[in-house]
């Protein structure tokens, strides 16, 4: 209840500090016999770790995952998953100049007025560093989901200026931003360089979707499926803004535009990004969020110290010069893990429900094939 | 658990159909001594009452709130708050005509799968008049925050293409829109005017932000104060897009150019919208949401029937052609909802916690006066 | 989170007060298409009402219960159920003269010091009249249960001295008591009109049992199915002490005596009281309360007023000389709320386990059939 | 919400399998500033654990335990506490002979129909070792509660047929029973010494109680002190029953005895057990618990095997023959997170309530110094 937690069957729930001695979490709810491995989870953190490319910070973390719980011959138990990374690169001398100071747009003012106390040697739990358990549990929820059927992807759309399309879903994992348009990734390399050269820092856009959901996930009123998802997405750190389907274009859409019209063979068009009154609709979940530039840059910037007084702030760490490089990731990891919970949800409300009118985007899909 | 509910120490949890007898809420987490009466309660119901105007449905509804318990003498007494509002106005002969089908955009197809039972009298659960209770449970949580200090304010920025300022607050509740911007009001009246010719409708930008927010409150990683926000605003019926500060300007913001810079007299910007890491920073706490066109329109559209064949839908119910015209109030009890939660989580937590550094905001605020 | 609400996926959640205008609840989590009906929840309210017997307090109240929404052509539609019980008889003249008094045994001193507000017409939440709504909301947690082929009964099994034994369910409902042992009912009636002579209280212990549980309700380590119920049963007024099958009989029991051997046709005995680690093993689940004497007395005790002044306390009410008497639909409700909670969060989580092992107990009732 | 987290504000969430690699907890909640240390918890963890006399399973476990994150420099932060204790002692070749035997009185007959998995290794999650991070978690809740001036003490009440008196608690931890009356040690070890000889074992009762505590501590309705103190208990592995104050004594007992009757100087008596009205009084909160024998015997009993068939079943690993002597600290660590779990509850919600009644219990203890 102290805000460590996420989900309501299907829960999240995580420790650590970026310069403490390790980071964990417990995963429960995770029905029995899903398949559940190291390597895959692994796999999704390796995805996300940092130093992987000159266009992130260079601190390295092996993010070695060691499963303590819950997992038995190569499946979930139904026993609460506990996950763990050991901290190796704890280094925080880059920190201790600014103990006394507090950084404009960091959390650092806001935790000592909230908690009084101050571990100076780094973000704590503001850091991005806490998402690395997030992609870890999002790995079993994606596990869970994809025996249902269900399958999460996510690009970046737009880098600080430079609106990216969506041409070749499979270039994804091949560049460094997680770029959906090979062809723009030579200049969104150049922009980073420029960027990293004059010390400053850029926002992202990050556009994550999942295909196959059944019709119904979502409860209406207050945890719909959106509303849920937005909460999710906004709770990643540096994140500003949420959208689902047409979000903010459907200020100035008019009803007729923007209703997604519905025939046998499917809908139309996804306006709604895949929700209807807080329930999906068998169309794909889609879902935008929006990034802000980091904020620890070596250019100087006007912040106070725990006196009051004025000082002048330059941070010399190792910082991502954009947040939403390594963002992907977290966002699939996040949307993974509220649609499992609302797929769990749904079965124990819904189970002895059975209708006749036909899933019309499953019809859709099949034809497809 | 079944998401009629929301909040965690201040809990609202709302029932009734918009067809239905009544709707309720309890309120729950109310300290003892809040100043409680159905007159001001009334005074926050009527603002987002339908029928007031020419620009909204012409489903009149009087509801007069009951209120049923945990109020004594004019105040709170830390019991739960029952309120009730009768429904008086249930005609559902419109809805008659379209008992099998399924409308483009509306809840009612994915209800259908979810629940498999169909309350064909309207839009239940789905209907924007559950909003009511919200209302009515946010004017509680706005009499405690008052008495803290904090006081909470909305507008409309956009209805469609036409973009509204904030030049004249005191206009807000002197025009059918909530428009801070009086000189705009004949130009959105005729635009509303032709729009309704037409038989369409169309979208809105709504702007909400609370002042004298005290620095500290939101938890960190999941239950940050914006991601609660975001939750809140986006289980608003309609809302696709929620916002906290610069939004998604932020995503081609430069890091110097978005970071609030700090000076004991206060932040020299607000691109955070008063919330770093998850926590309030004493800055105005400021969110946007962008909500949909309705989509029960005159126009027809292609729809599905219970049995999976297509049909042409018309609604020729009484609807509002902008949902976003009566969403300012909405808005506003949301985010006081949240604000009295997070103060309530804030202080179980942190009560004993004194720190000497100045809260630069209040500062400034006081300076202003 | 404050106290008012009950059960994770199924969930009710009470207002009102003794004195008040109305009690009432939400019933969330109810699956769509149970049967719900205002005659059957009456049914269950007229068990546990005052004043049908010279044995119980003379308040009359009709208790008569209006459902306001979640229920339509006689099913629940998977929306929450409002529940509504208008207060008739007010009437507090009785409690004026004890208005800045604390009595001994009661909660005013407790409230008192928690919420420092008095509603000194009655006993507000304490009373045991908002045990009603749990009554009511038990009767929907039944009638899903017994779609499930759960069944729930109780009985007393002493009333002060006086121990009831078992040997005629049928007559449960045919005397004042809810005593199973018929013959025994004029000694009861002998004792309880001795002790309302001389203004005098006594105890009571309730039994009460579930039959056609399934195996595997009930989650491991906290949520066990064994804690939610002692939970459950010590949340009612007056309850002091709970056991689960043997209970305390189990201090003084060798291992030997205590384990319940199974055989393919069923466990010999029931000293686990159906509860293994926690979850449901297909035996009835028995659980048995005690409640103490009711402590509104007209023979005078020991208090002390507001200002912390000795006082003599009399207490002159319409007062129940033993809650005992009225408990047992309480407990059954509690029972069953308990049981439909964790049915639906098995189903949540283990939706897709299929064991050939067999059920031994269900195997045993039908051979008994 | 899957059973491996308990409470609201401050909450314990474990995992670890009793054969698995690791267990481990998380501790959210703690407001910043606790003092907070390994040896602390290190101490509470060396009572619980076993081997340490001949009385008790003979598997050694160091239960070496490592802070992992959310203490700096002595103090808790406000960040959620990791807690993690590695296995050393996994052996479980004693289980192989019983992989597909469901023994008497176990979980794993009900662990099956649940999961259908098997770890048949051990208990798993059913295992006396999960407590341990119960015990772990209640050193940092009792660290908080002594700040605020509430401490816990509990010992063993009676031993199979033996019942113990509380003549002096300072022995308590000088013997292996936990037990207060030290004359009676030497019966205890004579009687289990033959128990255990004998291939049996035998059921226990625990007392456990809390001084200092303040009034107003607890929810009305559901969330009763004493309901979750119930709940908490009846958590405990082996707990068949659970008793406040007077407890089943209560049944027998008249209002005029039951009611603590009230003076400027405090109660006169505490049938109550320091709980009225689901809130704490100030009072000592005084509960007992009764444990059943261990079901792992040597002396064989009559079993089912995984297809059905009847088995005979002797079991011949490490194992307790009495649960009960090492409850007592589990019982305090539960207690502990109860009570501080209420009072970050009431300060949440009550933080301004000031009223002039004297706490009279304060007096009281305030004359006995």
């Amino acid at each position: 209840m102290s805000g460590n937690s996420f989900g309501t069957l299907f829960t999240v729930s995580t420790f650590g500090e970026s310069h403490g001695s390790a980071l964990g979490c417990i995963v429960d709810g995770c029905p029995p016999g899903v398949p559940v491995s190291t390597e895959m989870i692994q796999a999704e953190l390796d995805l996300r770790r940092p130093g992987t490319s000159r266009h992130t910070t260079q601190r390295r973390e092996p993010d070695e995952v060691r499963i303590l719980s819950g997992v038995f011959e190569g499946v979930s138990t139904g026993a609460p998953i506990g996950l763990l990374i050991e901290n190796t690169d704890q280094r925080s001398s880059d920190y201790s100049k600014i103990k006394d100071q507090f950084r404009p747009a960091h959390a650092d003012y806001t935790y000592w007025h909230k908690y009084g106390i101050r571990d100076y040697r780094g973000g704590g739990r503001s850091s991005a560093r806490e998402t690395a358990m997030r992609v870890a549990a999002g790995a079993i929820a994606r596990a869970f989901l994809k025996e249902k059927g269900i399958t999460i992807r996510g690009c970046m759309t737009q880098l600080g200026p430079i609106e990216l399309g969506m041409t070749d879903w499979s270039a994804v994992h091949e560049n460094a931003f997680f770029c959906a348009e090979p062809e723009k990734v030579p200049e969104l390399e150049a922009f980073m360089d420029k960027l990293r050269k004059e010390g400053d820092s850029v926002g992202a856009r990050i556009r994550v979707e999942a295909d196959g959901v059944i019709p119904g996930l979502g409860e209406p009123v207050f945890d719909r499926l959106d509303a849920d998802l937005a909460k999710a997405l906004m709770s990643i750190n540096a994140v500003k803004g949420v959208e689902i389907g047409a979000g903010f274009d459907s200020v100035s859409q008019r009803g007729t535009e923007h209703r997604d019209e519905m025939t046998p063979d499917g809908f139309l068009s996804n306006n709604a990004g895949g929700v209807l009154g807080g329930i999906s609709s068998g169309q794909p979940v889609v879902a935008s969020m929006a990034l802000k530039p980091t904020s620890s840059l070596r250019l100087p910037g006007q912040g106070i110290d725990v006196h009051g007084n004025p000082v002048e702030v330059v941070t010399t760490g190792r910082h991502d010069p954009c947040v939403g490089i390594r963002a992907t990731p977290i966002a699939e990891a996040m949307m993974a893990i509220v649609l499992m919970d609302h797929y769990l949800r749904h079965r124990a409300q819904n189970a002895d429900v059975r209708v006749d009118t036909p899933d019309i985007e499953k019809a859709r899909r099949q034809q497809e094939d």
